[in-house]
């Protein structure tokens, strides 16, 4: 059954729940007296239903029913997960959680998005709420922090990781959690300097971009300080680097005074910076850049590319009536290239990957591979048709042409958003021994399978052409 | 004439900066009496042979030669730029820098990578050093903090450039000058943490990597902060986030006491985070990863891409005796799959590398493009011939086989790394009026440009099996 999500104060970060939520099956309903609500909502809503489903190279489920209510009980009927992003005023905290614990299930889980208040200060009165700290864009990034009660907070690791998020269970209750610490540290020192004279906003930006930050996006700080150290390991590091705690360097233990004229000052900077480009701009080419960087690390598996990889396998196998469906996904904008359509080397891309899901269907899987066997492609045929774009759903039926011997001969189908065959791959395999790096035959269960296929589709007509193309001697 | 570079000082970022300037086609001298130093950067450089290339998408210069010696004097002698990478004891450093001063040429960068020191110190007793401080992997990591006198500085800027980097003028001297003043506040923090066991080493690790991390690594601090302010811009956002500055929320006034016993600590956590790890491959690792976020940025031009895409410009086209090459540059390892070798899309991504590079040479440039005419690809047939392998220079070879009317049929080989046809790729272009979306004519100047090179090709011979697959009715 779709389970619900009852998310309470739109804006940003509540907008960012609803995209999550929504973009991952769920039924969402709102409730925020803000007459604005709705449209802003539907402002992250467009950005993450451009965004989110980029990240995957699998279909998400079918979108849930988004409703916005002006009753706060109706609105929290039946969910299974209710959170709250109101504003961070504890007075204004107390007075909706006590509605929401009279109004919700007894068996939801009420998560609060604050930044700064601990779970002692929400349930002072009693409650049951526990932090669930997002970070913006909530529809990309994938850490939570959780802070409270511990069968709750497993409860809720468990649901998060199924709509695609990283659940941090915080040890200790803390003002500001974790992250935020280092936020809070790293925003006093930019202040200083921006003070002082010795950058601009524009100077801070590029002295993180262009290197601790790109290396902290893939390993943090210890794992960073660790490779740092070299074979002497990290007491060696800790050793060199422990002693400048000592040395006078930061202004930390100072808070700069927040005037006016640094408020103009900083806003003044950050105008000439990025003036030219609209918030809106400005969103989609982070949202670009978080996608592009996001799926580089579902190479290797690391951080947020471990956590798409883990929900990307959560996800259901598409069936197919007649042929197989072996790819069922989104195009992601880093596809497309100057001609305002997807580049013809992703209809590539697509179809090995209709090939591995193909090669899946026979049993020639990782442990298939790990000893020793593959198919390695020797050629392809590719026709395009019609143009695709970022965006756009994408199917591959996969028809076995032929599957005898070493010999694998596919014909796969690109679908377009409308059904419509927007290219066809035409692609000829040999079976080979890796270790020899030479042909082999299959073994006699893939052998088998690719058979039963193959007898299977025989049964239909030869697509127009194939078989002229691939696999004749020059 | 090639360029020479003094490294004074191996070791991890001395190493670097031989990487640096070495792939970047300068020769390189090593002065460091550590017997072991030649055995240390032989290992940064197989790490950087291995990554950088992997960044372009072009070949990079032919590397210089690189020699150890023994005598300052003769490691100095015509170097351009020398670089002090010796440890941070602010007498070694004046010791070593009045030996440069008097050994080196006079027209010579002297820079120092320092992460503490200002050059009015370096400078006490009289000097011309500036700072030059690069961050780890620095064969890699783009962002070098230039710190000294302005025209020194604006010179070094330009020679950075030229070897890929980013150089940052810092305005003021200050201790740590900018960066390393966040990553000294985040640390305290981060001890802070541990020892009050908030957060393991891990842990923290992920609430950086799975969040804000991945943030920064495309637009830092302030942008980020402007796009999460919105349309109501930088000084609403600060209206918000200001006050929080008085919030008790971080350690940052006081310095946690560095005892063997928080050393014990934080070295065994990130021993049971990573220690079935060895630090080699934890440093592959890391550079794939980096590899991968920066050639996504590339598609952006964002942040590490911007400065990949400008460095790449200024990299030499290569030259064909007989047929154009179109494509030289060496293969990623992103590129490559569970075969072990490059994966079938990317020889498609090379051909239309090869494609586009054509284009370019009969002036289908990016004017014509913004003016509403384009190529699009109908047909591709490719034939693999050999496997190719992560660090392959591979370059490709364009022949036309047809150039007239709306059509352009070219044929494209992939030469590996001994100059063996990898692979074949014939394809068949159609040209669009972009607008209407539909085929049309090119310029008279495209055409005729197409027709030269066509009637120049018509000499050679037909390739073994072009035209039979490509172009024909189905």
């Amino acid at each position: 059954m779709t389970q619900k999500a009852t998310i309470i104060g739109g804006g940003v970060i509540g907008g960012g729940w609803v995209a999550r939520f929504l973009l991952n099956g769920w039924n969402v309903s709102v409730f925020d007296p803000d007459t604005e609500a709705e449209r802003k909502i539907g402002e992250v809503l467009a950005n993450a239903r451009r965004a989110l489903p980029a990240l995957y190279d699998k279909a998400l489920p079918a979108e849930g029913t988004l409703t916005f209510h002006d009753d706060m009980g109706e609105a929290l009927a039946g969910a299974a997960w209710v959170q709250e992003s109101v504003p961070e005023r504890l007075d204004l905290k107390h007075k909706i959680h006590a509605q929401i614990d009279e109004l919700s299930p007894a068996d939801a889980v009420i998560g609060s998005s604050t930044s700064g208040f601990k779970p002692s200060e929400l349930n002072a009165h009693g409650g049951r709420v526990v932090v669930a700290h997002p970070f913006n864009p909530v529809y990309l990034l994938p850490l939570v922090e959780l802070v409270g009660e511990a069968d709750t907070c497993a409860k809720a690791s468990d649901i998060l990781r199924s709509i695609g998020m990283y659940p941090l269970t915080v040890r200790k209750e803390i003002d500001a959690h974790i992250a935020d610490r280092f936020l809070e540290a790293v925003w006093r020192e930019a202040l200083w300097l921006v003070k002082d004279g010795v950058a601009t906003t524009e100077e801070i930006d590029e002295a993180i971009r262009m290197g601790f930050g790109i290396r902290w996006a893939q390993m943090g700080l210890f794992e960073t300080y660790r490779v740092a150290g070299g074979e002497a390991g990290m007491k060696h590091f800790m050793a060199q680097f422990g002693p400048a705690l000592q040395w006078p360097w930061t202004k930390l233990m100072d808070v700069p005074e927040f005037t006016d004229e640094l408020v103009d000052l900083i806003a003044g900077q950050s105008d000439a910076q990025s003036g030219h480009m609209s918030i809106r701009e400005l969103e989609r080419l982070r949202d670009d850049n978080l996608i592009g960087m996001m799926r580089a690390l579902k190479k290797t598996g690391s951080g947020a590319g471990g956590v798409l990889n883990a929900h990307e396998a959560m996800l259901p196998d598409p069936e197919g009536d007649d042929l197989p469906i072996t790819v069922d996904r989104v195009i992601p904008q880093s596809w497309t290239d100057y001609n305002g359509h997807m580049n013809e080397a992703h209809y590539i891309e697509v179809s090995a990957q209709a090939t591995d899901s193909f090669m899946l269907m026979i049993d020639a899987d990782a442990d298939y591979i790990a000893a020793g066997n593959s198919y390695f492609t020797v050629e392809n045929f590719v026709q395009y048709h019609a143009e695709l774009h970022a965006g756009d759903r994408l199917t591959v039926t996969t028809q076995v042409l032929r599957g005898e011997g070493k010999k694998m001969h596919l014909f796969h189908r690109l679908h377009g958003p409308d059904g419509e065959v927007a290219a066809t791959v035409e692609t000829l395999l040999l079976h080979m021994d890796l270790n020899a790096r030479k042909t082999s035959l299959p073994t006699e269960g893939v052998a088998a399978k690719l058979t039963a296929f193959a007898e299977d589709h025989a049964r239909l007509p030869t697509p127009q052409g194939a078989g002229r193309h691939v696999g004749q001697r020059g």
